[in-house]
């Protein structure tokens, strides 16, 4: 009886030499809107505040891309997401008027970001991956956040990457080259995994192999998620236990 | 029945902001001279050599500080520590006669230090500190060296911070500073522990906590291990387990 080999046996196959999968997290291991949306209601029932979460977590995240922008452009210092995450919150607690928090009550709120939930595949497929592979976050959160992030929900990294490594924000090449380097390895020894077209696109400028999967629900209702053809990328996954299948792990 | 609280416990004890230890390596986590004889012993045996192992293992280690000194002086770049062993395994190879290489074999040699093994009690005690504090490493080892490391003897850091992150070596104060910033704490909130005085006492220069722990075997005959009384850090441990023990962990 013939048994197929994995593809990344075949010594012709370009996911032969990869050594290590680096991850997207917001989004695509973890759901950001969701794990927001959870907290924000619990929260308001205990200080009888109604407010819509979902465009609370929305609005938040929105923020982001012109905040990092600024920086990536040079019109402010490096700043870590935890800073620029902190500087949106204060924005956003007088759009939705939050008032009245102590010092102590907004730093807990902006740390929501270091607790979000693993969608219910993660850790599973994480778990399987990393018999094969060295997996690391490749993320736009901190060094911090991350960490902290995987130790409240079991996510079993073998190191924490980020792009506060290289003090470039992806989609910027240093973020990808800078992990890249600091992995030992080359770039097509190295996979980068997303949700997100963009990001996919921009490593694939830099040399890394790339592996789309698919989070139909992490924007809601509200915006369509990314979606990709089998042969858009180096391999395309409906989750991350449907990549760990196809990369034979 | 009263019951003494642990002195991590108690408000007025220096020790109870600490969050996190981050651990040098080389010597304190794992046995870099025993690893280096074992695995040499076992290669000389299947290509007829006969090299004392020991000497050999000493004479890497030795090499170390120089090289880093250049570094750190500004003499050479910054190079990174696979980098710097590469280049004083070609002079140990000369100097113990040992001909014939391949550039891979060269390469295998070299990256016995991503090999090395845990103390008897590394992992244990490591696995009980993890349930109550973030950990890490905090070496001169780059961060790829580390976290193969990790991942080929099971030691469960939560993240890999290496002197590589700040591109000084310690005992440059960049080093520690660097951690303590990506871990996103202050430096009192951070323990440094190692079997080493010199180590200890930099990172305290710096505002970190710090833990002792004794390594009577790290050289062998050759040179008598550092040694420190109950009062010359914040705790003094025999080793991890029971720095944990006395970390109330």
């Amino acid at each position: 009886m013939s048994r197929t080999a994995s593809p990344s046996q075949d010594p012709a196959n370009p996911l032969t030499p990869v050594k290590s999968l680096v991850f997207d997290v917001f989004g695509t291991v973890v759901d950001w809107r969701g794990s927001i949306v959870e907290e924000g209601d619990a929260w308001g029932k205990t200080r009888g505040i109604t407010v819509d979460w979902a465009r609370f977590a929305d609005r938040w995240r929105e923020g982001y891309m012109p905040s990092m922008d600024k920086v990536r452009k040079g019109e402010v210092p490096w700043t870590n997401l935890d800073h620029l995450h902190r500087a949106l919150l204060e924005d956003l607690l007088r759009e939705f008027h939050i008032e009245g928090l102590s010092e102590q009550e907004k730093e807990h709120w902006n740390r929501v970001w270091h607790r979000l939930k693993p969608w219910p595949d993660s850790v599973a497929g994480l778990t399987r991956l990393k018999k094969k592979y060295t997996i690391a976050p490749l993320s736009n959160g901190n060094v911090a956040l991350l960490s902290n992030m995987a130790k409240h929900a079991g996510i079993p990294w073998d190191l924490i990457l980020s792009a506060e490594l290289a003090r470039h924000y992806k989609p910027d090449p240093e973020a990808y080259l800078t992990a890249v380097s600091f992995l030992g390895l080359k770039p097509e020894e190295v996979m980068m995994c997303a949700a997100h077209s963009v990001d996919l696109i921009a490593a694939r400028r830099c040399g890394l192999r790339t592996g789309f999967l698919y989070r139909p629900g992490e924007f809601g209702s509200r915006r369509k998620a990314d979606e990709a053809g089998p042969l858009d990328f180096d391999v395309v996954g409906a989750d991350i236990v449907d990549l760990a299948a196809k990369l034979g792990a």
